[in-house]
């Protein structure tokens, strides 16, 4: 097998031993998953190779790319592990089609940088931007802070390449905004973290880089007040708030815990703590006008001293520098760190509808209360997607399947989703298995043994 | 049989012999095929006993919308016609979390009133807004006019219902922006014409409705400055084109000879003329200032002016009443008339690439002429989507094929799509067989065998 293996992309692109364990990590840190062998191949004929072989021998696979994931699905124990990280190439920026063609093991961040230079954005954000690569984040449909104003990660791919289960390389690479012809593959591999093939490349599209962004911090009583707040910001700007994050005061605290020489976004504390950023497209947006200020800033600034005189915010700060935006973002990107200050964390990642939001925590809250009175939380919330994680420290760890379930039901009786933007990987089996839709979870496992008959792709993820 | 279908849906909705004559035509209106029986049921439950007694007895089933389809996709010769007609309550309209809540029978336009009622649009425009129904506009992913700021419909579409072939009913009915919990099952009955499950209901993305629309027709000689045009107004008004329409000169002579009681556009003929439509959803936009006018409207004019002293642009005519902008987008919109007004029409829906448009007309122009040098044509297209209608009127009909695959050579070669945004049906299966990704083909016919393993949802379609 090993030989095989270094026919098909060189021996030095086959780890064994010591030099295959760092790949048996992943950032959720569960537990370590001694991988049979990794292997870098430098192509998608690489990866049908690969794939063939497996298929032929049936051998396990687990594809893999930043191992960023939340959800454990990039572990497979006893597999062949397909790492991505050399298929890193951008084949092309189309500034015209506003477009890129990259390969699956293109770390965000660089793809991030590379349109920039185009006066373009690929606007899919996230702490794990260093990290993340493309086919991972198409893989679980990764989300983020400006779904908002950009959509999922499903909602930024034109094409895709991908390998399934025997080798067969399915071509989809389009530059194409309308395309009719048969089922839409793109969106069922997309999201189906590696189950039913691997994706090897992609077209992705991408915008107009805003001429400037306006940051702000905004301290209030509740969230409603911040839902209007949200709401007058689209109106005024026609849909230009490109992130509209949530903090209550007991996650400041902590982050001031863990970084006590940072500032302070406010001298006082604020129940809700609101994160927003406004991204102008248009020059008259963002030339400055006669005040030297730009309208964008103006409008923003109009709307909160209306609500601060009407009591409905009670401070407000922008930043007036990039240095003081980045600070704002440094707060919330900590997210990941500040849950795990404390042992035991259960992070819930969640979705309700978005008027629903308020609801959802009071709630959630008051069954936490009931079940473990003395637990901690800690919560984050992109509030204008209405997805929330709610991250749960139990006074007793071997209580979590039971707190679990008791935050679900919660979320069922708003009508909303167990797994808003992590995915299900291994971690969330349980869940899938006693909530999903039992026509939707039987339809899902017939197509799963139609491409992947011999269950070779990533198995025991996704599907109970 | 029939007796079993009376039971379920009631015998005045079960038809046959001359009642049921209408359902064996769809637009296209190709042929007539006579089905076995038409059931118009009430219910998602009388949906699902409709499809177990099929999948039972093994009755190949069509199911059927607002018989706009351009396709074929909504006939089948001696089949069981589900016509969703009786399925048309507007559920629930949303107006917080701008969604609405349908069932698959509603009539486009029918949710178009509903919602605009509230101050929101349900952003899908074509020319059988007022025939075509959700469910079949779903089921074909259709596009429209609006595509280019708002999506095709997979875009608009939050949750779906559906019964599959044995009866099962999927319950995906979220109100969700995040929600990554298994295979997108949504995205692929979504543009699968009902082949793998019939859409019974869906919920709905509402957009807010734009404060002012500032419509006009311009007049160039090359499509070169138009798509330049589109870049300028798109930079200056942050992205709120809505839509823009390529018609050439020989097109308004069609609509002009076929309507001789309507005015012509322009004084002169135009080699390209473009319909464009800007929303502005932020008061700033579309309060009128000091001299009267929206400001919006000022940014057009200042476009267009700019671009008439450089010469770019020869004539715009910007509408100054509603009037005036119904009689511009009646032009556009007569395109299937005018496209029908010789016999043979052949009608290509096809796509490239934004910027690769002109290019294609070249080539698609000078491939006709070596192969039918006296053939007409009949052109409109979304020139911001990419997607051109691309009609042939051939000198010999029995040429057909021919001529189909000569143009799709010159799609292929643009690394365009043979269907664009109406679909496969019956009418491109051909097409299909010969263009489509041989591996995602496989790939779509063991989906199909794995979720009808009967083969009694719309056999014959979409699938070669």
């Amino acid at each position: 097998m090993i030989e095989k293996l270094q026919e098909i992309v060189g021996a030095a692109h086959v780890l064994t031993g010591a030099e295959a364990e760092p790949y048996g990590w992943d950032w959720a840190h569960e537990r370590f998953e001694a991988p049979l062998a990794v292997v870098r191949p430098a192509s998608t004929g690489e990866v049908s190779a690969l794939m063939k072989l497996a298929h032929e021998t049936r051998t396990v696979v687990t594809p893999l790319g930043g191992r960023s994931g939340m959800a454990g699905g990039g572990q497979g124990e006893g597999s062949l592990v397909i790492s991505m990280e050399r298929m890193n190439r951008i084949r092309e920026i189309r500034t015209g089609a506003r477009s890129a063609v990259v390969e699956a093991g293109v770390i965000l961040a660089n793809l991030h940088e590379a349109v920039e230079a185009e006066g373009l954005i690929f606007p899919l954000f996230f702490g794990a931007r260093g990290s993340a690569m493309i086919g991972g984040a198409l893989s679980t449909n990764a989300g983020g802070s400006n779904v908002l104003r950009y959509g999922n990660t499903r909602d930024l791919v034109l094409g895709i390449e991908a390998v399934m289960a025997d080798g067969t390389v399915i071509d989809l690479m389009q530059n194409l905004h309308k395309n009719n012809s048969g089922y839409d593959l793109r969106h069922l591999l997309i999201g189906a973290e590696g189950t039913l093939g691997i994706i090897t490349g992609a077209v992705v599209r991408l915008m107009p880089k805003p001429g400037a962004y306006v940051t702000a911090m905004v301290g209030l009583k509740a969230l409603d007040p911040a839902l209007s707040l949200l709401n007058r910001l689209q109106e005024v700007t026609g849909g230009a708030v490109e992130a509209f994050e949530y903090m209550p005061d007991t996650y400041l605290a902590d982050y001031q815990a863990m970084r006590p020489e940072t500032r302070r976004p406010f001298e006082e504390a604020h129940k809700v703590n609101i994160l927003l950023e406004i991204g102008a497209l248009s020059p008259r947006d963002y030339t400055p006008g006669p005040d030297g200020q730009m309208p964008i800033a103006s409008y923003l600034e109009e709307v909160l001293g209306g609500m601060l005189e009407e009591g409905e915010v009670d401070d407000a700060v922008i930043a007036s520098s990039e240095q003081q935006r980045r600070e704002m973002w440094a707060i919330r990107e900590a997210a990941s760190e500040v849950a795990g200050l404390r042992p035991n964390q259960i992070i819930m990642d969640v979705a309700v509808p978005v008027d629903r939001m308020g609801d959802f925590l009071d709630r959630a809250d008051a069954a936490l209360a009931r079940m473990d009175p003395r637990a901690e939380t800690s919560v984050v919330a992109h509030l204008g997607d209405g997805n929330v994680h709610y991250t749960i420290f139990p006074t007793d760890p071997a209580q979590k399947d039971v707190l679990v379930e008791g935050i679900e039901d919660v979320v069922a009786e708003l009508g909303g989703s167990f797994s808003a933007e992590h995915g299900i990987g291994k971690l969330k089996l349980t869940t899938m298995a006693r909530r999903k839709d039992p026509g939707a979870l039987a339809a899902m496992r017939a197509i799963k043994a139609a491409l992947d008959p011999k269950g070779i792709l990533n198995p025991g993820k996704l599907l109970p």
